[in-house]
C-alpha cells in the first residue's frame, strides 16, 4: 500500500502498534506495519535500554515511540518535585481503601510497597522531557506525544532531524491547536478507545479532524485510533478519511505483549461492553476492563480518586499484586484483574502472534475494498 | 447499488433516514433511500392521518415505520392504566423543581400544562401494539422497533404479509436475541446516536453484530446507525460490514424537518462533544444537546429523573414551552433549546435539503470507495 502517512514514516501497511512491550514493536515492524513503543513507565535509564534492545533486533525497520509529556499538571500536585514528596501526599485514607478493597479479594499489600516510589519514572514533564531526549539519540523514524500539546523541544528536535512527530487528540479543537503548533501527524483516538481518552467516537471524530484540518488549510495525515481491531474497521476508517489505523489493544493478546495469561483470557472472555472509561487507574480519564476496583474508586461515597501521578503511585503496586496473587493461586483475585482496553476487546477471539495479526488486517482490508467495489458494480 | 438489503427493501441506495416528520420520509425516498416514519409521538388517528399523506404523496416510492414496543416497563408505572393515572403520580417536588428550571431562563410555564396528559399517545406497550395495527394497514416496506425484542404480533404478521420486521439494538447479545425471535433487518445502533442508545460505539458494534449473526448461522442484514452524516462514513461501516446505513440526526437539519429555526441553528453551531446520553427527556438514556435541562436532571442533589412514559410528559410540554418562548423573543430560552441528536451533530455545517443529503451521500460513497481503490493500486 502507499500513501503520504507510508512514505513520511517508512512502512509498507499503515497500521500503527502502539506497545509498551519492545517485542511488539519488533515484531509489527518486522510484518510491514510501524511498532510504536511507549515510554511512559519507564526511567530514562530503562528506556535507553529498551530502545537500544529494539535498535539491535528490528532489522532495520521503520518504528516509533511514544512519550507522554502532560500539558497541565492538576494543582494539587504542581509543588511536588520527586515521587517522594508525592508519596507522602497520598492520605492514609486512601491507603486504608485500598487495602481494604483488595483484601476483601484475599489480595494482601505489604505496607511498605502500597506506594510505588520509583525516583526518574512517572508520568510527569520533568521526565517525558527526558524520555524525549533519549528517544531523539535513536533511529526512530516518529515520535508521539499525548495528553496535550506536544512540547516545542519536541517539535524543533523533529524538524532538525526530519522526524515526524505525531500527536494524540480526542476532540477536533486539539487536532487543529496541534497543528498549529507545527505536528507532522494527528492520531484522532476516539472514546471507545483504551487509555486515555475522550468522548466523541472514532467514527465521528476521525471524518471531523480530517475536516477541520483540510478547512485550515492544514495537509497533515491523521491516523484512527480507538476500537480498530479487525483490517475490515482499518479499511472503514480509511473511507471516512484517515491514511492508517493506531491500533493498542489488539496487540494486547498476543503472546508477545507484556500482559498475563490471566489478563488475556479475560480479554478473550470480555464483551465489548465491559470496558470504563475512569480514572481510576491514572488519574485521568482512561478506558480499561472494569472490574471491583473502578467500582469502588468512582463510587461518589468513596474517598475518590487521585490526580495523576499519584493515582498510578497506589494503582499500579496494587494491581502487581492482583498478577502475582492469581499466579499464586487466588482465583478470586482474577476479579480484579484488568489493564487499559478499549470497547475492541469484545472482537477478541483468541490469542494470536503480532505477526498473524498484521496478516490478518492486511486480508480483512482487501476483503473490505473487494466487498465495497462489489456493491457498487452490481 | 445493490445488495440484500436493498432487494428486501426495495430501494436503490441503503440510507435509511428515521424521522418523526411525514415530510422527510416522503423526500427521503423520492430521492432513491429509504424513508422510516417513527410513530412514537402519535396517536394511533393522528399515525393513520399521517400514513395516508404519505401514501398519497410518495409516488410509490417505498417507505417503512418505526414503532416503539418497549419490552420492559419501570416498575414505578406497571399499575398506571391511563395517562391521567400517570400523570397524577408525578410529585410536587418534580413539578416545581421544573418550573423553578424552566423559570431561571425566563419560561413560564401555565400549572395546568405543565404535563401532557394525551390519553392514547405515549411510549406504552399498549400503545406501541396499536400503532403497529395501523402501520399494517398501509403499504409499508418494512417495519422497526426498538427498545427491546420485537413482540412476536408484529414478527408473524410481518412474516404474513412478507414485510421485513428491523430492530434496533445497542449489544450483540440483544442483537442474537433479536434474530433468534425472527426479526428480518438488525439496526447495530452505536452509542454515539441520537436519541436512545447504548453504550457501545458504532464502529465496534457493527463488527461485532455481523460476526455474531453470522457465527449463529443467521443470515440477516445489518444496517449500521449511529454518528453516520456523511457518505464516507456510510461506505465505512459498509466496509465494516453493514449493508447500509441509518440516520436520524443528518435529516433534522433540513427544511423538511419538524425541527425549529432556533435548533438547526444549534446544531450548525454544536460541537460533537455537545450532546449528552440522559435520561432528563424520555426516562432511559438516549443522546441529545446538552443544556443546562440535562444538567438538573442528572444532578445526584437534584431529585432525579422520572421512568418512562413519566419523564416525557414532563419534558415535552416543557421543551414545547421553551421553543415558543424563543419564537416569542426570549433570548434567554435559546440556551434550553435542545432535541435528540447524535455526536454526528459535529458534522453539520449547514440546512440542507433532504435531496441534497442523499445526492451528497452518494457522492461522498463514491469518492470514499475511490480513494480506498486508489491507495491500494498505488
Amino acid at each position: 500500500m502507499d500513501n503520504a502517512l507510508c512514505r513520511m514514516n517508512g512502512c509498507d501497511f499503515p497500521l500503527f502498534a502502539f506497545s509498551h512491550c519492545r517485542d511488539v514493536v519488533v515484531a509489527v515492524s518486522k510484518a510491514g506495519g510501524f511498532g510504536v513503543f511507549g515510554a511512559a513507565a519507564y526511567t530514562p535509564e530503562q528506556f535507553e535500554e529498551e530502545l537500544a534492545w529494539i535498535d539491535a533486533h528490528i532489522d532495520g525497520a521503520p518504528y516509533g515511540v511514544d512519550v507522554l509529556v502532560p500539558e497541565t499538571v492538576d494543582a494539587r500536585v504542581t509543588s511536588f518535585t520527586s515521587n517522594a514528596e508525592r508519596a507522602a501526599a497520598i492520605s492514609a485514607e486512601h491507603k486504608a481503601f485500598t487495602a481494604d478493597l483488595l483484601g476483601r479479594y484475599g489480595v494482601h499489600i505489604p505496607e511498605d510497597q502500597q506506594t510505588r516510589i520509583r525516583e526518574g519514572a512517572g508520568i510527569t514533564p520533568e521526565n517525558g522531557q527526558k524520555l524525549m531526549e533519549v528517544a531523539f539519540r535513536h533511529p526512530i523514524r516518529m515520535i508521539a506525544n499525548a495528553l496535550g500539546i506536544a512540547p516545542p523541544e519536541m517539535i524543533a528536535e523533529g524538524k532538525k532531524r526530519g522526524i515526524p512527530v505525531a500527536a494524540l487528540v480526542g476532540a477536533k479543537e486539539h487536532a487543529l491547536r496541534q497543528a498549529a503548533a507545527g505536528v507532522d501527524i494527528i492520531v484522532a483516538q476516539g472514546g471507545e478507545a483504551g487509555g486515555h481518552c475522550g468522548e466523541v467516537s472514532t467514527l465521528v471524530l476521525v471524518p471531523e479532524v480530517v475536516r477541520a484540518l483540510k478547512g485550515a488549510g492544514q495537509d497533515i495525515p491523521v491516523l484512527a485510533a480507538g476500537g480498530i481491531m479487525t483490517g475490515g474497521q482499518m479499511a472503514a476508517m480509511m473511507a471516512a478519511g484517515a491514511q492508517g489505523a493506531w491500533c493498542g489493544s489488539v496487540w494486547l493478546c498476543t503472546p508477545e505483549a507484556e500482559t498475563s495469561p490471566a489478563f488475556r483470557q479475560k480479554m478473550v472472555d470480555a464483551r465489548s461492553r465491559d470496558t470504563v472509561r475512569s480514572k481510576a487507574r491514572t488519574g485521568k480519564p482512561a478506558r480499561q476492563l472494569k472490574t471491583a476496583w473502578h467500582e469502588a474508586w468512582d463510587d461518589p461515597a468513596g474517598p475518590g480518586t487521585l490526580p495523576m501521578p499519584l493515582m498510578g503511585m497506589v494503582s499500579e503496586p496494587s494491581f502487581a499484586h492482583i498478577e502475582k496473587a492469581v499466579v499464586n493461586g487466588n482465583e478470586q483475585a482474577r476479579d480484579l484483574v484488568s489493564y487499559f482496553v478499549g470497547q475492541g476487546v469484545g472482537l477478541v477471539e483468541a490469542e494470536r502472534s503480532c505477526r498473524q495479526v498484521v496478516q490478518d488486517f492486511r486480508e480483512e482490508f482487501a476483503e473490505a475494498v473487494m466487498g465495497l467495489n462489489a456493491m457498487l458494480e452490481d
